[in-house]
């Protein structure tokens, strides 16, 4: 408390991102990062870089990276807009969009910073509950709306929406709606060929989960040339540099190496199958994942408990005290041997 | 112009960084970066950090840099802020505490991203005007206001005011008073000591000049922790992890080398006065400048057409057309050589 802060900041409620301890060495599952390191072309891309040009500022319209991420999904460059991770694209996004004399929409059951986001900007907004197997009906957001945002596969039920319903929301509104593909690498469909079609959907995506560069933070946005200039000027009236030379150097690497991207992302679903058959051998109830984790409740231990005995064996993973959820854990899909480890300390703690 | 932008977005004013060609080489002397090179130490503690680890995210509170930003300014870890660059970390201040509802005031001419900041976020302010030399009367921000903001050294206009003026300016009012110290480094004081007895104190300063990081995007705030406090709540309603794995590491090896920043920032002194005498020489009238640019007007010639010529032979500079300084050319201090080519170029084009 302050006297010299204003009004918003003390109303404000910050988001709580998942533990980044920087002493103890934990089995880490618990923030959705990738267990495998970046392609080996983006280290070479970094180590290769000359430094010396960091004395200079970067491309403030990462126009090298544009082109390449348009080339790449087969769009032109003014479809798209780069942030400094998908947390900042979608902030510009809320404030170019999303703050209408109508309620925003999103899930009831969803990433925890959207009403966030909501306080920072002051936008009024209106969850939809979810079925009781956390499945979104979109006929549920069937009702007068400033726009609508849901990620796909959702956070933190990683469940997953088919092309076709993306496409009933889009036509449900006269407003944005906004896909929020982190998670989309790991076995969905995406939803930015349909930005062609529909001049109100914006997919955000980001290199942070399926490209391994939490680290460098990367996210952008894919949608109408309108779109995309909504977010640059307020990009451009915030910070004219938002993302730095090496990291726009390591994205372009990253695009360059399919083979990679492709495996990586294979062996991350395939370790994914696996846990969850793990899961329910150790009476876990698990949704159906669409993700690089699982979301999952034991039929007779309660989360909390869970989370702390884990914690305290040196696995973390990610437990949310909020309504609706407070019985679950949410647990990154992390190498075959981290999930071993996982599995047997939980084999260790249940009865 | 979208029909799905808010209110905001149609409203407003971008700023408009310097030119950052990516085709031609040019001298760029445009945007005041440092013209050498980051510390080796930097170069080597990028090549030397195991990018294998940009698979996870970054620190978000980027505890290790703190600790070493507070023990080279002498105060503690609660009286720093980070941000991505130091234009986030002002857009964060004008969030956080200028917005009330007597008027922010800040100088006639200075940073233009300044009413930028006060058009996203709704800001009523109130502009003072300098005295015909460029010089600021600290008197003049003698009235009601809801904060103060200005650059020292000004910019564009080069010019420092001494600390026994900030404090009076500390001292003048119940708000909150910035010093945006972006090019303290080149001859100036900074007013980090006086935020130990300023409560309302924030003096923010930045890696892109005087440690030739424009490229990595670092910026930092220093005063009481409850200023400290107001920033972070929103930063962590916006984006928890603003500052990349590699640009911690970069900024921590670049506080490690006191001896190569010294000499460097010594060096551009000795440039920039040797700059200012030629350009005396020329005919210019020159600002004083305590910064690493210099701010001149030419007696006869007319800087638009100064700044066109110039960069049809290859030197850029820059150049504002606003009431008051469309007549100056705001010249970055670059290398000797650089500096040689510019003066050459100016013999050619003067008459």
């Amino acid at each position: 408390m302050s006297q010299y802060w204003t009004e918003i900041v003390h109303q404000l409620d910050p988001y709580v991102p998942g533990e980044q301890p920087q002493d103890q060495q934990y089995v880490k599952l618990n923030t959705n990062e990738n267990p495998y390191p970046p392609s080996p072309k983006v280290m070479a891309a970094i180590n290769e870089y000359d430094k010396g040009l960091l004395k200079l500022y970067p491309d403030p319209d990462s126009k090298k990276l544009s082109a390449a991420l348009a080339q790449y999904f087969d769009v032109e460059v003014d479809n798209i807009f780069i942030g400094n991770g998908s947390d900042e694209v979608l902030a510009h996004c809320f404030q170019a969009f999303l703050k209408q004399s109508k309620p925003l929409l999103f899930p009831e059951i969803s990433y925890s910073f959207y009403p966030v986001y909501c306080g920072l900007y002051q936008i009024n907004y209106q969850t939809i509950p979810l079925k009781t197997d956390f499945t979104i009906d979109i006929d549920d957001f069937s009702q007068k709306n400033g726009g609508i945002i849901l990620p796909n596969p959702n956070a933190p039920t990683s469940l997953l929406l088919g092309l076709e319903e993306i496409e009933k929301l889009c036509q449900s509104t006269s407003a944005v709606v906004i896909i929020d593909e982190a998670y989309i690498d790991f076995g969905g469909t995406s939803a930015i060929p349909l930005t062609k079609k529909y001049d109100n959907l914006l997919v955000v995506q980001t290199f942070s989960k399926s490209r391994s560069l939490a680290g460098l933070r990367l996210g952008y946005a894919i949608g109408h040339p309108d779109l995309i200039e909504g977010l640059t000027r307020i990009k451009n009236s915030f910070n004219s540099y938002p993302i730095d030379s090496l990291a726009q150097t390591a994205a372009l690497a990253s695009l360059n190496d399919e083979t990679y991207f492709q495996q990586r992302c294979a062996q991350i679903i395939q370790t994914r199958d696996r846990l969850c058959a793990k899961l329910s051998d150790l009476e876990f109830k698990v949704c159906d994942s669409s993700a690089n984790f699982v979301f999952a409740e034991h039929r007779t231990e309660p989360a909390a408990q869970l989370y702390q005995a884990l914690k305290q064996a040196g696995v973390l993973v990610r437990y949310f005290n909020k309504p609706g959820i407070d019985n679950f854990l949410r647990i990154t899909v992390g190498t075959e041997s981290e999930i071993d480890s996982l599995i047997a300390k939980l084999r260790d703690l249940l009865p």
